[in-house]
């Protein structure tokens, strides 16, 4: 293996430092949401994606696509909301049913997401400043179109 | 809720932007540790903060500490990699025993720590470049700061 496969000390203070920011503001938003609306995050991406779909549905595969958790979570998460009637399994032209936001899971979302935004905001869009958060959303896309175009170009590894 | 709790639109684009690259670079790195070495992003966590400690061994509650995992999840986490030969249990001063990174541990986290650093370079670090990366440091720098400091003043839910 060689040596410039690893990173210099700058670059390795610089991705430590990510992952730090990526931990300690995930977990904190998150232990806040679990303990005031108990809802976890894997509840709270669900509920989001599905208030941003047409009609408030979609397809599990769809889902997935979007979510990108591997087919038994999504299964297995789905049920576990199902049954405290955040969302409901109705049935759909061909084989699938649809995931259909129910007005529980909607008023759970409208309680929880004001709260969510203050402290997203309180402790990363005024920490960082306008300029800065410009600069990070750019940071953001280009590491992202580097992932996906690597899945597509040369990545056997697809879900 | 007053309105401006809610982010503007180039505020969310940020956000979602920043979180969007959390998942899609996040889960592509763990997706090829876990297929090609077996190892879980939780394995290589406690692997590398083992092999960073003073004689590779740590209380568990000094783990807890660095990972932040709540108590459970650590302990069922440890007793798996113990039973895979990742790390022992040695008796230690006190009440509690010490976790040790083992040979195999060891030789598991060599064994995936070049390919994983490979992949850090090639779509974080080169895709975001020197300069940027120094301003993304003091950005994550920042946001862990506020977090913490907002923990230390006036948040009940330390864990």
């Amino acid at each position: 293996m060689s040596e410039n496969r690893w990173l210099t000390g700058d670059e390795q203070r610089a991705w430590r430092a990510y992952i730090a920011m990526e931990h300690v503001l995930g977990r904190h938003l998150h232990q806040h949401m679990q303990r005031e609306f108990e809802l976890s995050d894997s509840d709270f991406e669900i509920l989001v994606t599905l208030s941003e779909a047409d009609g408030a549905r979609m397809r599990a595969v769809e889902l997935g696509e979007v979510t990108q958790w591997e087919k038994s979570r999504l299964s297995h998460h789905l049920s576990r909301m199902a049954t405290r009637g955040l969302v409901s399994r109705e049935p759909a032209e061909g084989r699938y049913p649809s995931i259909v936001l129910t007005d529980a899971g909607r008023a759970a979302l409208a309680a929880c997401a004001p709260a969510n935004a203050a402290r997203v905001r309180e402790l990363f869009i005024d920490v960082i400043g306008p300029g800065r958060l410009e600069l990070l959303r750019e940071i953001a896309d280009d590491v992202v179109a580097a992932v996906e175009h690597h899945q597509r170009t040369n990545c056997t590894l697809r879900p």
